[in-house]
């Protein structure tokens, strides 16, 4: 009996909002005032439903270019193949595991597989709470770790901000390391360090509750944060303050793994450490839903408690062909390396444009993961977050795609397909410049 | 610059046990004494990488078939098109909400959309807590609602299985209504009623907390409890129960939804009730990482706290799709009146076995969710583990695929695809029967 599945209605823009109103979760928003219907992608772009071609700078899940053709061929050809979970033994989950393992440092070599970077983090956490036989977890302040439950307590972007409950008992917050806003500033070679010392004072706090620290999570550049590269030193230290309390160092490379940062396939490698826990989501499967633990084989046999993590649908044949496929096209396209090259032409084009634009407070970044702090005053550093948002409609206009992020909402946040091209940034740059003319 | 997916080694069963020795998740079992290594799905039906075809009467994720073309036709297309997240309108997402929601009773009309089944019941939980303010909840003994840390204390299977940690102290166990094996037995017409009552004690003891119950989660058919159909008038009164005290019911369809139960599209329905949550995962795309809540408005509006819930990869376009196409294919085919058909024709042929193997104990289930239990005794009940298991590699032998569940692992679970067909069903009671001959 063929079948074939019912053609779904095209609709309007307005429709559409009516029909999110009735039957969506009302608490998730949409971009832009006026948002934009979006029927294909290819590479950076998206296209809306009059084909109107908009260059995307703010989709780093969509890593390797949208629709990549190698990607979709692989996941394709497997989903008409087998698709079924792990308790059978099959080549793309072995070949993953492999892989994956192979781009990390040799001490990280067991794979856990999930359907999202939120899992992820909370596998982590399970894994770490088991190895130390503890409870308490160090964070950094405003960060996001995932929307789970369990993520929700332990990110400060979350529990602090609208609707949130304040930070949970069990939870430290350490100070962000934020060498533009923040009490150490870039001036001071000595930063990270003294920033990683706030990490005495997370860890007092634990044992002052009898306590001892499970983990100490920290993204690798941190994202919500405002897209703060890490000052140098910092994690070395921190890692020294965790360990030397009983904690795990987990690395959350979710925004920032698989060769965004340019200069390293992971971003902690910049810093000079080796996390015992690394968390990767967003970019893993080019869209499709997957993410993925990496750990030390000694921890991961210490997570051998008698229950097991099995996972319905992770680690099946097509994840683990998208996840290979993925990892093909970054290597084949050198896409880390031109990720540094286009990164670099930009941070050097937005230091250029510091120099006519007071709105420009900070250019930061590595790579294709670069933030644009824009601020009203150069000393008080008040946040231009209005502007910010201008910037964004007025870019829109251009059909270029950006958005704000960092507690105060006023840093550009610039994380493209790495398939952004050097005309792209030029066009980028054009663009800007335009609009901190007609703002400022 | 055109690239293609490395080929990937096509790799021996001993070659495989080796590599996820050495680079998996070491706490992940595999099927099967001698593990097999499936290359293939269709239908009903595995195939080894010798060709042998296996029928599966196991896998209630490949729901409408494993690789039904319908299916993978929708997800293949949609792949090569968009795969981007929510923050764009899209019509996929509208259409798949509307669908989905028009399935359930109309109260039940916002749908929000996850990944898993596991991030569907985190989910859930989040709009428990926040609709009723409260934190305690109340779950049935033995029952498994997912893998994250939040769902593993909400979960008997887990917290009181190897290496589980016990019952935390904002969790309330309430009885498992099992009229075989339980204190009220199917000769007791009040038994539902009965096993609700121990609400009561759930309730009082949160009470004596000083705490409030924010939900109450039951399967609508236990799964790890070992199949166990609820008795009629269960949910009824444990909702009542529930709700009196402030409490919402939220129904786990993750395991038996989408028209498995046969009678109805959702097992709730049995029960006569409205739920004010339910979860869904496995089936829901047909092996695609998918999840998905459904509640009612003034629940959702009420999670409106100012906190969002926006999930990265759940709701993009592809598996919507490929959800859109899943509930084609069970509508277009009829499968939910197929579920019942072949599931009727199993318990009748399941019955009859019955009477000329005394292992068989209880014969339960609906539509293809069927449990068969087995005993050394029909007065002790004595679970007849090892025989199960024995049975298990006998039609392993004859390439059937089953397995156990039930607190003793004494229960042959039986959930196929639903295009198990009354030829798969009469081929496989010829199988157990000669398996129960051997063995007995």
């Amino acid at each position: 009996m063929p079948t074939s599945a019912a053609p779904i209605p095209n609709r309007s823009a307005e429709d559409i909002i009516a029909l999110r109103r009735q039957h969506l979760n009302p608490s998730l928003s949409m971009s832009y005032r006026q948002p934009l219907k979006m029927v294909r992608g290819a590479g950076a772009y998206l296209y809306d439903q009059d084909g109107h071609a908009y260059l995307d700078m703010v989709n780093n899940v969509c890593h390797v270019g949208h629709c990549h053709p190698t990607v979709v061929a692989a996941g394709q050809a497997q989903m008409a193949q087998l698709n079924t979970n792990t308790r059978y033994l099959h080549d793309n989950i072995v070949e993953y595991a492999q892989r994956l393992s192979a781009t990390f440092p040799a001490e990280l070599s067991v794979v856990f597989l999930t359907n999202s970077g939120t899992e992820a983090n909370d596998l982590a956490l399970r894994i770490a709470k088991t190895y130390t036989q503890a409870n308490d977890v160090i964070v950094v302040d405003h960060a996001y770790h995932g929307n789970s439950p369990t993520m929700i307590e332990l990110s400060p972007y979350k529990f602090d901000g609208k609707g949130g409950r304040g930070r949970p008992p069990h939870i430290q917050v350490a100070e962000i390391p934020d060498d533009y806003r923040g009490r150490f500033r870039k001036e001071d070679p000595k930063a990270g360090v003294h920033y990683a010392d706030d990490l005495h004072c997370a860890i007092a706090a634990i044992r002052a509750r009898g306590e001892k620290p499970a983990a100490f999570y920290c993204e690798s550049v941190l994202g919500c944060g405002g897209q703060v590269v890490l000052p140098a030193g910092y994690l070395q230290a921190a890692y020294a303050h965790a360990h030397a309390a009983g904690a795990v160092c987990i690395a959350d490379e979710v925004q920032v793994g698989f060769g965004r940062a340019g200069d390293y396939f992971w971003a902690f490698e910049a810093q000079g450490v080796i996390p015992d826990i690394v968390t990767m989501g967003k970019p893993i499967g080019n869209g499709h839903p997957m993410g993925a633990v990496v750990t030390r084989p000694e921890i991961a046999q210490a997570f051998m408690t008698g229950m097991e993590y099995f996972n319905t649908f992770a680690g099946n044949p097509v994840s683990c062909a998208i996840g290979l496929a993925v990892l093909d096209v970054i290597q084949q396209e050198g896409l880390q390396a031109h990720a540094k090259q286009v990164g670099d032409f930009l941070l050097h084009g937005l230091n250029e444009m510091k120099k006519n634009h007071a709105l420009i407070g900070d250019v930061r970044g590595t790579g294709l993961f670069i933030g644009v702090e824009l601020v009203r005053d150069h000393a008080s550093l008040e946040p231009a977050t209005a502007e910010a948002n201008a910037v964004i409609e007025f870019l829109k206009a251009h059909r270029i795609l950006l958005s704000t992020d960092g507690p105060h909402d006023n840093v550009l946040k610039l994380k493209p397909p790495m398939v952004f091209s050097m005309n792209n940034a030029q066009e980028f740059l054009m663009r800007l410049d335009q609009a901190l003319s007609q703002i400022s």
